[in-house]
């Protein structure tokens, strides 16, 4: 099985997906080809978030605003698993994932993950690497197996690459200051604030900071929690915090957008003016 | 075969795609996953459309306005087929396209469904029951083959469920009144209205009425029998009457969106004030 | 193999696909199902520049702002390859790009197409011949194979069918005079300029001429040779000239769309009026 996901719109995927099928590659899984265009954070993200899910695989992943410069080409085998893709970091934070579910809770997901370089010294063109560079790398990979990446003619073990950490959020017991690392379809403003943050305390309200102001909202299971349209903050299916509207769209509730800092907190507010006696 | 349908956008339905590759299932076929969005009469109308198309499979179904509240999961059996979903009501007009095909037109539809309500007493998430509740019971179902249902261990016959029926236009010889079901993508208004409204009356004037007003245009065959961009009203390819404009939008020539009210008149109209002799 | 490509949006392709299935066609692959609507131009420039990625298939191909006139269905055979649609020229250049890649560059594409008029007297609609018509056709060729196609009843070899020509540009050495063919979701214009015309320009500038007015901009080899959001022209993947932006939308930094003309200028620009001395 190989997995295609990129920034590519309509109908440039089609020509990878017939580079493949012309390498004798016929399994192939579209994950998504509306990333974020140029936005290999957001494609961090996602590919993070849904690659899990599925069996051992090649993953062919292309965003690439620096297609055409010097960058190289990657592929990294995390576990039974290998990704092959431009060297922007992005593919990094998804082998986490894919190595950590390999090497299971006790063992260091770095021990399952290697990195080689793609020599590919003349490319067909120099605006298409998801074509020329990217597709034939992958098929080959698929080809040979993620055991055998190691043995493949212009494959050389990396140790210096791009490498895309998801932004830490600062949390303490009350409070914590992150920012929103993606908006999706239904307008939900995911966050980097781990889901643990709200551990405990469904059914509270939440203070929401943005640089829009300060919302107010509940802390709810599921969205139905709250009326149609009303605003509220839940754990999201990645495990991340939300910022959301049920059946609406989060990202305008709280005017928010990908990179914005938003600032979550539980602390009553103390009153400025104190009533003198 | 499964085939999967949603409104999830992108990329949550690879999520999907991957638990359902996990567990075996192999032959996936995306119908659509812009579905309009938390709609589930639009789901129902355009998956009764093309459903019937597909041969015997299973069709996983998620437009789930309801995530999250204590709406059972549903797996509907139609004929040799298998629908599952949230119970809202959208599987059971295709459930009966596709029984009606399997019993004949001598039969009630209704002798080849069975409807199952779908336990899942723990799910991985409570917000994204398409990957943690739906796509596992598909998967089972895919696994188990339709006729073994049944047998499948949480999978209870279930009278009491959500069945949304199409509305029934009301319809007499020269007038039919009904509503706006969907808008596809080129723009064209699919009514409730039964294609047998026009049958014989291709060539003649039939006048439109909705919020906006009359108008009054040809009934046609085919869009090319009028000029670019002018409005008319045919028989669509699902049986409906439409209200569309050749090489342009119907919705906005009639001024109409889905859930709006639309009249259809062949009767003349008669003059309001009459000449005194 | 089986490749689909229409301008049908969502939910339409899935009828197709339905139709396909049931018809014992598995192997399915979406080249892409949101081609500019009712532009077989658009559809000839991009099914030109991917499907001869792909190995020997069959290629279902509806774009078809005719439908429901007497326009024919036609079948086209292109070396191993065929394509299916309607009768409106778009199959015919990506039918010689196929046939070019099948005889080698020593002899006439031309020889290696053969042109087959089909024949369906009875459709199930008028409206949907890309479910009703033309998938069931395409189905048959997949099915008896490209090399059978002559003796699939109701395949009858035509002389008489549409063939659209990619419009050449003019060119000189210093000056090219064409048209945007297309303008990809990265916002690229693609001019119908061979690149040949850039060949050993890379580092000069050029005058880019529009109704919009003159821009002189790089000629690059590759995006990143300018700015975040400058403007640029370069050779595409295509092999055609592009008007282009890093990271941004070429055809709103020259303001130009498909259909418009456009000329490409090395000539220095004559000062109009000399000063005396």
């Amino acid at each position: 099985m190989l997995t295609l996901a990129s920034d590519f719109g309509s109908p440039y995927p089609a020509a990878m997906k017939g580079v493949l099928r012309s390498r004798g590659v016929t399994d192939l899984v579209d994950v998504a080809h509306d990333l974020p265009q140029g936005d290999p954070r957001a494609a961090a993200f996602w590919l993070r978030f849904v690659l899990p899910e599925f069996p051992p695989g090649v993953h062919l992943v292309v965003v690439d605003p620096g297609v055409g410069t010097d960058r190289a080409a990657v592929c990294v085998r995390a576990g039974d698993h290998a990704l092959v893709g431009p060297d922007n970091g992005c593919l990094l934070p998804p082998a986490r994932a894919l190595a950590a579910e390999h090497v299971g809770p006790d063992a260091d997901p770095a021990d399952a993950i290697d990195v080689y370089a793609v020599d590919d010294p003349d490319p067909r063109s120099s605006t298409f690497h998801g074509r020329d560079v990217f597709a034939p790398a992958a098929a080959r990979v698929h080809e040979a197996g993620v055991d055998a990446i190691e043995s493949l003619e212009g494959f050389v073990r990396a140790d210096d690459y791009d490498d895309y950490a998801i932004p830490d959020a600062w949390v303490e017991s009350d409070t914590a200051s992150g920012e929103v690392l993606v908006v999706d379809d239904f307008g939900n403003a995911v966050t980097n604030v781990p889901g643990d943050f709200l551990e405990g305390r469904v059914g509270e309200t939440i203070a929401v900071e943005t640089a829009a102001g300060v919302r107010e909202v509940p802390v709810v299971e599921t969205f139905a929690d709250v009326d149609k349209h009303d605003p509220l903050v839940t754990v999201g299916s990645h495990g991340f915090v939300e910022c959301d509207a049920n059946q609406g769209r989060g990202d305008e509730a709280f005017d928010i957008a990908p990179g914005r800092a938003v600032t979550l907190s539980f602390e009553e507010e103390v009153s400025a003016t104190v009533p003198t006696a």
